[in-house]
């Protein structure tokens, strides 16, 4: 039973906020889900978007305001008083909430973290301990609704304890099991205590030996535990095993996502941050660097083709051909390079296994190497009759496929190895190598035969 | 307490299999979590994969079986016994238990599923059910371990309900509320039974209005829905419906990371089966199709060189610059594909919001190419010596980012309107197209200026 957006409805809230009927569009929002609602302030006007957002219960505002697009959100931060934001952020679960702290310029931080603490001295004093930790660790991304209890405790004493919480228990289904110096032994699911004998106690119920992660441990690996293991939530602890949050699934879905992100990125040398609806400014300025460094490697490519002035001078047909061999290498390395990064981020390439894929992708540079080679020598000869063009350029590729078979695989394997992320750029390496390779072998082996070239 | 994995623990069992010493190994791997022992298996020689994996019980082989890399478990399926093979898949998951057998060939498909038949005939005609659903779709990866439970129970009589039932209860969260037609009605937390008044009712207690997914629906869509309402569960039904299984986050983790290859792989030509440690003739035949194809485009590239071969003859250092107009257009349209394609999966890009993101991309180009063509026609004039063509490449470089800026956005965009994955080999495109613009303007203008070039 999703709800159905329909542009209809947006022009409906459109016309109703405009002439200020407040009660009509709570009406027609009334039972919509949070991430639904989210998705209509993404898709009103910018000068609308706050207007409507102001008119939600403060509740729903704390649903919502994570799940809305950068945009909207900066749009609502940027018009929000700081008192309403912090009834808002209180109302949050602490992990969303210091994110959104995280994201206000300096001013506006502490003047909603004071009117939090004037309203909720309890939850500033959690939030401010959630912010002293790494963006991207375990620490993070927790939350610190984790539900602890004592092993002694009985079913009925769970139960009771659970009542007196203030919390929505639907989206609880682990409990974790502490002593009385909070020091995590286990956990136990809901469920279980749901069937169990009211004489059990929580002790006989529990799984002891449970996956649980440090405070300081990279968002990443969090991920990959979860992927391993096929967690739902992951308990977050000290050195000291104190338990001190939890990370639930729904944040690494969003880590999954960003590391997914990244890896296709960091390969064409972009950044993280650089959305679709950067402007256009930021995003220029995320850029120019590595396309400088690229420019960099270009000219050097270029040097390797201005050794061979002389040789494109006696015979210009070589100038036609170069970028073929080129450009075919690039593609290929680049076709190896995302084997081996997707390989190394999805745990599938070990060091143990390294050599063994090298060889491989070495061998399948070679195969299309073979193939493409007789294609181009074919295709050279018959469209500028000249046979030797069609050698010299059938070799050249079989030469620079190779080399990207062999870069591209040892690139990114090579930055892993002395600790730099695989992707940073790997495209730039790889394809630069197989410029100046393709160049070379070509205009190399135009030089050797040249000779015969221009009989 | 995360088991840690050595090199020692395994080399110790390396000596225990080669001495048949089957009790020491037992005692060794004893408590490890399934995925640790997949781990030990991958890890281990070729040879004594099986040897290792023929050793454990039919049920830790069944929660093993599909934690294992694809080159492992082929070599499994391919020595194990169906009548073993049959065991194991009772034991496990309806989900993995139709990927284990997808997997086999033919015959042995046939001989493992009438040994099912022989054993568990009802497991037997469920799984044949869950075969028929295509492979990328909810049916395809749900399982049917979904609990349904009647509105008008009581939690005692759920509670009495679940004890009959043959299931490990803490892999369940929710139940699902069904009326006697088994039409869905609504779902409720274990967590909530569990606190809930022994006088309440089940219809009391549940959320109707439950987020649902339809038998055939994309698997993308439903990892979409995943991410957007923080599902941890979704139930599956049929057009009328009727409650048919569930799809848990496990498997929506494997959906996002699928996607996230494939957005990769298509980009460059590649197909999703084309592992790390695919045969180097598999990897070829995969690889080929799309790297002819970009042979015939760097071909149509260097025609438009070939229209040039005359400019060239006369100013032969045009061989060595060209090549750095196309490949920095090359590498700028590749990031703006880039931040597109992951827009688009990560829905940020709606129809509404492409005209601006298209505006943007080419303005990023604009700037970008005023800074990078500026210090080539400096690093030109430099080395070379010569201000006309310093200025004829700088004016190429700024046209071609344009271009790539305007192609790199327009290229997924039109794709995805006419419903063609937006990642399929657009970087082929979009690269062929800058490389085109690239040599013809560069090459242009030097034609038309070719008078104040060579004075």
């Amino acid at each position: 039973m999703q709800w159905i957006f329909s542009p209809k409805l947006l022009e409906r809230i459109t016309d109703f906020l405009h002439a200020n009927r407040k009660r009509r569009i709570k009406r027609l929002i009334d039972g919509m889900h949070s991430a639904d609602l989210a998705d209509v302030i993404n898709s009103l006007d910018s000068k609308d978007r706050f207007l409507f957002f102001d008119m939600i219960s403060d509740e729903v505002a704390a649903d919502i305001i994570s799940e809305l697009h950068n945009d909207s959100r900066r749009i609502i931060l940027n018009q929000i008083k700081s008192e309403q934001l912090a009834k808002i952020i209180i109302k949050m679960d602490t992990d969303d909430a210091v994110d959104i702290l995280e994201e206000l310029d300096k001013q506006q931080y502490y003047l909603v973290l004071n009117n939090i603490q004037e309203k909720n001295k309890e939850k500033a004093e959690e939030l401010q301990k959630l912010l002293q930790y790494e963006k991207k660790t375990a620490g993070g991304i927790m939350d610190t609704e984790a539900i602890a209890v004592s092993s002694e405790f009985t079913p009925q004493q769970v139960k009771e304890y659970i009542k007196n919480l203030d919390v929505d228990i639907s989206d609880f289904h682990y409990l974790y099991v502490v002593n009385e110096d909070n020091v995590l032994l286990g956990k136990v699911s809901l469920s279980k205590m749901f069937i169990a004998d009211d004489q059990s106690k929580v002790k006989t119920l529990m799984e002891d030996g449970v996956i649980s992660v440090n405070v300081d441990t990279d968002q990443e690996e969090v991920a990959e535990l979860f992927r391993k293991y096929d967690l739902m939530t992951i308990p977050v602890v000290d050195d000291e095993n104190h338990l001190l949050g939890r990370i639930t699934f729904d944040d690494v879905i969003d880590v999954i996502d960003e590391e997914a992100s990244e890896d296709a990125y960091k390969m064409v040398g972009l950044e993280t941050e650089d959305k679709v609806f950067s402007t256009p400014i930021e995003s220029m300025k995320k850029r120019i660097f590595w396309l400088s460094i690229n420019l960099g490697t270009a000219i050097l490519a270029a040097s390797v083709v201005s050794l061979f002035e002389g040789t494109i001078n006696k015979y210009v047909l070589l100038a036609v051909f170069m970028p073929i061999v080129a450009g075919m290498g690039g593609n290929a390395g680049t076709q190896t390079l995302t084997v081996i990064i997707r390989g190394i981020a999805l745990h599938e390439l070990t060091f143990h296994n390294t050599k063994r894929a090298i060889f491989k992708e070495i061998a399948v540079g070679g195969l299309n190497g073979i193939v493409l080679g007789s294609i181009s020598a074919l295709v050279a000869y018959l469209w500028k009759g000249n046979p030797i063009l069609g050698v010299i350029l059938g070799m050249a590729m079989i030469c620079n496929m190779i080399i990207a078979g062999l870069f591209g695989a040892l690139v990114p394997i090579t930055l892993r190895a002395i600790k730099i992320d695989p992707a940073l750029a790997s495209g730039v390496f790889v394809t630069t190598l197989t410029d100046i390779s393709g160049f070379a072998s070509f205009l190399g082996l135009a030089t050797i035969f040249m000779k015969f070239l221009t009989n």
